[in-house]
C-alpha cells in the first residue's frame, strides 16, 4: 500500500503552538520516562489484527491521517495515568485514552481529535490482579485481552470459570466492556457483568466505585452498588474518566453445552421467526445472545474475496450468493440462527426440543448437523465463542473487499417481526441505493436486539469509502425517523448519533454536557466521543 | 399514644423566615392547587403500614419531630414537579421527594433535613402507564405500588408474567428500586432489572434516560443503556433528581415453582452452609434471593409479643426460644432456609435434588414438609413473595416490642462461610451487650449477600431507642474496620455509613460532591441524602 504525502509530523492538537506542544512532551517524558513518549512522525502503519497500530484507526473511513494521533503514551501505573491527566491539563492537551486500541469498527485506535495524544493504557498496564476461583470474579488492568484472561484461567486449571468473549478475543476486557460491547453466553452483557472500577478522573483524582470504596472491603468484585449513588455506568460510553482496574464477573462453568444451527429458506421468514424467537429468549429457553445471520454474511464468512463469487459491481445479486451457499457444506439458506445450550444432557434436551418444536414451524427449517461441516466452518467459531473460547475467525468475512475495512451500523430494536422486517428492508434499500452488500446480523439479547449491520469496503477505494459512509449516515437518520436508535457507534458517527437522542430540546446532551464540564472543566479527556464536547470545543465546528 | 407538646408549627426550614415561608407556600398552592399543599402544622400521627404518615418516620428511631416535614405537597405530573423544583430553587426551600414514604427501616417517609418539604409523588401520580405483555415490561409512576402492579397484571389476565416483590408489597416500586431494595424471585435485584427513567432535575429541566431520549422509540422499557454515559445509576440512593418515571421488566412465568424450606440445629451450622450455598447460587440452582433466617426471628414471626415467651429484661435466652420454636409446627432449629425452585416439575426436581444432596451434608438438617404447617404459617408467606405475591405477613415481627418499630443494618459480604461467621459474631455481641433481640437474616444475592439484622424497638421507650441507635451504629463502625460495608441505610445514619466509603481520603464522596454541587447548584434537593450535603450545607454541622 502506497505511503501518502504527508502534512509535517506529527500532527499537533488545534490551538497549541508545534514548540510548546514538543516542550510539554519533554516534560512528560522526564515524568514517566522517554521510551514511554511515542511521538508519531513515521508513516502510518496499519498492520492487520494480531499487529495493529495505536496511531490511527487501521480500518478507517476517513482519510487516515484525519484522526490521527501526534504522539502515543504508555503509563505503567495508575499514578502514571494520573500524571498524564495532570500534565495534559497543565498544557491543555486533549487526550485520549485506549485499552487495546481494537475497536474496529467503531474507530479502532483512533482518537475523535485529531492530534490528541492516545494514552495507550494496555501496554503496560496489563495485569490479572486476581482471579477468584470461589466467588467466580476476576479483576484486570485495561491491557488483559479476552485471550489473556481465557489462557490464564486455564493455566490455573479452573475448570470450572468460563469468560465471556466477543467475537474476537483480542480485545481489551476493559476497552470492550467501557464500550458496552457484548459476548455470546448468558453473560454476554458485559456492563452488567463488571463489578468494580477504579476510575481516573479528568482532573486526576482517582476513585474506586461500589464497594470499593470501603477500604479493606473483599466484595469489591462482588457486589457492584457499594452505598450511595453508583456511578459506574457514566464511564460507559464517556468521556469522564479513564478506567485503570475493572471488576468482571465469570460465569460458572454450566456442566456441559451444545450448539445448535438453524437454517430457514426465505428473506420473508424473518418475521415470524423473530415472534418464535422472543418468548423463548425471555424466558432463557434460547440462552445466550445468538445471531441470526443473513446468508451474504455466511458466504463471506469463509474469508475468500467477493471477486471469486462475482466480478460485477453493485449488489451481489441474490441467486450468485444462493449458488454459492448451496455449493457449501451448510447448504443453501438465507437465515442462519447460531444457538447454544447449557447445562447438563437432560437440561439441554428439555430446551433444545422447545426450541426445536417452535423453529419448525417455519416452513423449510433445517437444523444442521454439526457432524457434516468441516472443521473450519464458521459453525465452530461460534460455537467457540459461545462456551467463552476467544476465537479469530470472525475477521474472515473482512477478505470479502480488497484492503478490507469495515464499518457498522448498530440499532437497537424490540424482538418483534415487524421491527426487524422495517430494518431489514431499510437497510436493504439503501445498501441497493449505494451499492454495497448488504450483511445484517440480529444479535438478539434478552428484551431487545441489536442489528448488526457490517459494511465491508475497500479502504484504498475513496469513492467505495464515501459510498459505505453516505450509507451509514443515511441509514441512521432513517433509522431515528422510525425510532430506532445505535447502541454504540463509530468515532466518525458519533455526533451524528448523539444527536438523534433529542428528546425535549436535547435535554440528555445538555445533561451530559453539564457533567463533562463539572468532571472536565479544561476539556482535555476524550473530547467529542459519543459527541460530548467540552465547553472549550462547543460552538466550534467540532461535529462531524 | 400520647401526643407530645409540640413547638409552634410548621417546622420552618433552617435559615428561611417563617413569614417569607408562608408567603412561598402561598405562591406555590396558587401553582399546583390549594389542596395540593399541605402545611404540617396538625398533631403527628404514626398510623400503621396501610395508612402510614407522610410527615415523618412512623417508625423513628429519633424523636419523631427531629426529622419532620414542614408542608407536603402533591403534584399531578411530571409539569408539576419541575414547577416545584423551580419553586424551591427560587426560595432556596430544601424538599424532600418520596415516592410512597413506606421505606420502614431505612426512614419511612421522613426528610433528611428539618421542615424540608416533602414532595408526596406517590399519591397523584399512580397510574401505571404501559404493561408490554410481548416484551415482559411495564412503565410505571412513583404512587404504583406492588400490590397495584400486580393486581393490574391480573386484571389483564397476564397470568406469562411475574412482578418481583419484597417482603412487603405496599411499598412503591419506584421507590423501593431507587433505594436499590431487593425482592426474591430471580429478579430479585430490582436496580439491575429496570429499564429507562425519567428524572425531573435539581434545576428543574426532564431528561428521559437510555432508549427514552430517542423520540418515537419502542425500546425504552427493552433496552437500559441507549448511547452514551449510562446515568441512571447516580438517580439511586442519592439526590441527583427527582424520577417521575421508571421502567421495569416482568419476569415470564416460570411454567411452574415449588417452594421448599430446610432447618439446621445449630448456630455453628452457618459457616459449613454458606460454603455449600454460594457454589449452588453462583450457578443458579439456588435461583431466587433466599432467606437464611435464624430462630429468634422465626418465632418473633408470628405476630406474637415477645412478653408471651418472656418478661425478662435483656436478650431473651436462647433455651425459651428453642422451646418456643419446639413447639410450633416447623419444630426447633437455629436457622431456616426457604427457597424456591423454577420451571416444569422435571426441571425443579433436577435442582431440588440437587440442593436436597448438598444440604443434607449439614447434620441435622431437615426438610419441611409443607403439608404440615398451617396456613397462616410463615413459609406461606415466603411462598408467595419468591412467587411475585405481594404480601404483609412480614409485618408481624415488628409486635415483637409493644409500639414495635424497627430499624436495620444491612451489611455486605461475600457468600463465605468466614465471613457470614464473622458478621454473626459481631452482631450476637453487640445485641447482648445493648440487651437486644438478635434477628439475623442473609439474603443470599447471586455473589454477595446482604444480612438483614432488624432491630426491634418500643418506639415510646427513649432508652431502648438509644440502645438501638447505639448498637447500630457500633455495628456499622465495627463491621468496616473489618472490610463490610451497608448496602443501604436510614436517614440518620447515612452520614456514618457513607463515611465508611472513604478510600484515598474519601475520593468517592468529593466525586459525588462535585456532581451535586454541579446538578443541584442552590442545594435544594434532599439535602444530606446518602451523606451527600450540597456546598451551602457543609461544613456546617448538619453530619449526624
Ligand atoms: C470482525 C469483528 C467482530 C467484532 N465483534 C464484536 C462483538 O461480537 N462484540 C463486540 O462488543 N465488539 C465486536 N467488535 C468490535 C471490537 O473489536 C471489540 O469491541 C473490541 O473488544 C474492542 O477493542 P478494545 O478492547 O481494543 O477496545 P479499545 O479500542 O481499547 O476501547 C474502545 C474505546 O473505549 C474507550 N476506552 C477504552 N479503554 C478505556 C479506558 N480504560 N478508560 C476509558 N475509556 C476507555 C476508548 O474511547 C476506546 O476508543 C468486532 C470487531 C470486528 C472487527
Ligand atoms: C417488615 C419489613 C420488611 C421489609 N422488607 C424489605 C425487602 O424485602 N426488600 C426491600 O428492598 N425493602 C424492604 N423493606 C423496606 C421498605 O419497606 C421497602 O423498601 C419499601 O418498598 C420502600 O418503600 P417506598 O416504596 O414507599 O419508598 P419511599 O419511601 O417512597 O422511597 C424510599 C426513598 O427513596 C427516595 N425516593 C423515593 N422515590 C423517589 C423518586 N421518585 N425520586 C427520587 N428519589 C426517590 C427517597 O429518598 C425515599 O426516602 C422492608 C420493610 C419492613 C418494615
Amino acid at each position: 500500500k502506497p505511503i501518502k504525502d504527508r502534512q509535517r509530523l506529527p500532527v499537533v492538537p488545534q490551538g497549541i503552538e508545534r514548540d510548546d506542544f514538543l516542550a510539554a512532551l519533554a516534560e512528560l517524558k522526564v515524568q514517566i520516562g522517554n521510551e514511554n513518549v511515542e511521538i508519531n512522525d513515521k508513516p502510518l502503519k496499519d498492520g492487520w489484527y494480531m499487529e495493529h497500530p495505536n496511531t490511527h484507526d487501521m480500518m478507517t473511513i476517513l482519510d487516515e491521517e484525519e484522526l490521527v494521533a501526534s504522539a502515543v503514551v504508555y503509563p505503567s501505573s495508575t499514578e502514571e495515568v494520573q500524571d498524564i491527566v495532570k500534565w495534559a491539563n497543565k498544557h491543555r492537551v486533549p487526550i485520549f485514552p485506549i485499552s487495546m486500541g481494537r475497536n474496529l469498527g467503531y474507530g479502532g485506535a483512533a482518537p475523535r481529535v485529531r492530534g490528541s495524544v492516545t494514552v495507550d493504557l494496555g501496554k503496560r498496564m496489563n495485569k490479572i490482579l486476581d482471579i477468584n476461583p470461589e466467588d467466580y470474579t476476576c479483576l484486570v488492568e485495561p491491557g488483559v485481552s479476552f485471550y489473556a484472561l481465557y489462557d490464564a484461567i486455564q493455566e490455573k486449571g479452573y475448570h470450572h470459570l468460563w469468560i465471556d468473549t466477543p467475537d474476537l478475543g483480542g480485545g481489551s476486557v476493559i476497552g470492550n466492556t467501557v464500550d458496552r460491547g457484548v459476548g455470546y453466553t448468558p453473560y454476554g452483557d458485559h456492563w452488567a457483568c463488571h463489578s468494580g472500577l477504579e476510575v481516573v478522573l479528568p482532573t486526576g483524582e482517582v476513585i474506586r466505585t461500589g464497594m470499593g470504596a470501603l477500604p479493606g472491603n473483599n466484595t469489591w468484585q462482588s457486589f457492584p452498588y457499594g452505598f450511595g449513588p453508583y456511578s459506574d455506568g457514566i464511564f460507559s460510553q464517556s468521556n469522564y474518566g479513564i478506567v485503570t482496574k475493572m471488576g468482571m464477573t465469570l460465569m460458572p462453568n454450566p456442566g456441559g453445552y451444545e450448539s445448535f444451527m438453524y437454517t430457514f429458506p426465505n428473506e420473508e421468514d424473518l418475521a415470524p421467526l423473530m415472534e418464535i424467537i422472543r418468548p423463548l429468549r425471555i424466558s432463557m429457553i434460547l440462552e445466550n445472545v445468538a445471531q441470526l445471520r443473513h446468508v451474504t454474511q455466511s458466504v463471506a464468512a469463509r474469508g475468500l474475496p467477493r471477486s471469486q463469487f462475482y466480478s460485477g459491481t453493485g449488489p451481489i445479486p441474490p441467486d450468485v450468493i444462493h449458488a454459492a451457499a448451496a455449493s457449501a457444506p451448510v447448504g443453501d439458506h438465507t437465515w442462519a440462527y447460531y444457538g447454544m445450550a447449557y447445562g447438563p444432557a437432560h437440561i439441554r434436551a428439555h430446551k433444545l426440543a422447545l426450541v426445536d418444536a417452535e423453529f419448525r414451524k417455519i416452513a423449510g427449517a433445517r437444523k444442521v448437523d454439526p457432524a457434516t461441516l468441516p472443521a473450519d466452518e464458521y459453525y465452530f467459531s461460534r460455537d467457540r465463542v459461545a462456551a467463552g473460547v476467544p476465537d479469530i475467525h470472525e475477521l474472515r468475512w473482512v477478505n470479502w473487499a480488497p484492503n478490507g475495512a469495515h464499518i457498522a451500523f448498530s440499532p437497537v430494536s424490540p424482538i418483534r417481526g415487524t421491527d426487524a422486517t422495517r430494518l431489514f428492508a431499510l437497510g436493504k434499500r439503501l445498501h441497493d441505493a449505494y451499492g454495497i452488500d448488504f450483511f445484517p446480523a440480529f444479535c438478539v439479547g434478552l428484551r431487545e436486539m441489536h442489528l448488526i449491520v457490517e459494511i465491508v469496503f475497500d479502504r484504498d477505494d475513496a469513492e467505495r469509502k464515501q459510498a459505505a459512509l453516505d450509507c451509514l449516515r443515511d441509514m441512521i437518520d432513517e433509522a431515528a425517523a422510525m425510532g430506532y436508535g445505535e447502541y454504540r457507534t463509530h468515532l466518525v458517527l458519533m455526533d451524528q448519533v448523539a444527536a438523534t437522542y433529542s428528546w425535549n430540546d436535547n435535554a440528555l446532551m445538555k445533561f451530559n454536557e453539564k457533567l463533562k464540564d463539572a468532571l472536565d472543566p479544561n476539556g482535555i479527556l476524550a473530547p467529542g466521543r459519543c459527541g460530548i464536547w467540552p465547553k472549550r470545543y462547543r460552538g466550534r465546528g467540532w461535529e462531524m
